[in-house]
């Protein structure tokens, strides 16, 4: 993996793929699959959904740390099953065939198989929302990966997988900070 | 415009397409383009990313209502000329040729030409992170409309839209909501 500038990292997340967080307890990884996730600026912060109904969600909010990491199309089937089994009784790592790999920053694994990881820490919880805000301290993309359609949960059991790019870099200048 | 029903709300938003935000500020109707959106639960809440920087925000935070309407791959070039110019010195719906229709509950006005609409109040502005927490009062989609495919922002003035469907309902089950 290589890693990316920071002011990057939420190109990664701005156009609302499927991830999966991953966290430490303090004795073992755990793996939890999000949609629910927001850009909140062009800066490396991002707020994600969570709550008690995630068992990740208590390693969450005790070490304050955790990793996005983004999975692509050829994941998907991994990506659903992580997302409808529990960490309480289930090693994800090892059901579901995936490495972790360890970061720079934080104790939370990166996930090798995925196309891009970036390591956060917890900002701030607003629990009346349940929306927890992070911040990218590290982030890495694989060049060598082949495959980097990512896929967006519609929410009632179907997902949409990437299609065509079209380019507006032009028209957005004056939107765009500069370098990106 | 066909009515649908509330709880289905959240699967237009949950894939994370580019939405176009309304607003009535009491004079006029306003709109503005946005991709920092995030659903918050299997409810008809979602969480939008602004501030003061958008000129909308001032009759958001007044009025407490606004619509989402979902735009289409064919309006990309209007929904990045309403993202890249303002409400202080433009009428919008002029100049991007767009028709403004009366929604039932809230006076920011639906958008003909979307293939989706949400109306929605104000339920919180977490000042702190720029986050404004609506709730879906009234949603519609048009069945007529051939071009359903949305755009998702990278965030770099590129845009990717929507490619092919992949259905997972079964492995879904016991997450998603009945009747979905």
């Amino acid at each position: 993996m290589r890693q990316l500038q920071l002011s990057r990292a939420f190109t990664l997340m701005e156009s609302g793929p499927v991830v999966l967080v991953t966290t430490h307890d303090g004795k073992q990884h755990n793996i939890m699959t999000i949609s629910w996730t927001m850009v909140l600026d062009f800066t490396p912060e991002f707020a994600i959904t969570t709550g008690e109904w995630n068992h990740s969600f208590a390693a969450l909010r005790k070490n304050r740390e955790c990793v996005i990491a983004i999975p692509t199309v050829d994941m998907l089937d991994q990506v659903v099953g992580i997302g409808t089994c529990s960490g309480a009784d289930t090693d994800k790592f090892a059901r579901f065939k995936l490495t972790p790999v360890q970061g720079k920053v934080v104790k939370a694994p990166l996930i090798k198989e995925c196309l891009a990881n970036i390591e956060c820490k917890v900002v701030d919880i607003v629990r009346k929302h349940n929306i927890v805000v992070l911040e990218a301290v590290a982030a890495y993309v694989d060049p060598a990966r082949k495959e980097k359609r990512t896929v967006h949960a519609v929410g009632d059991g179907t997902f949409i997988v990437d299609g065509r790019k079209m380019d507006r870099r032009k028209m957005m200048a004056s939107k765009v900070p500069d370098g990106l």
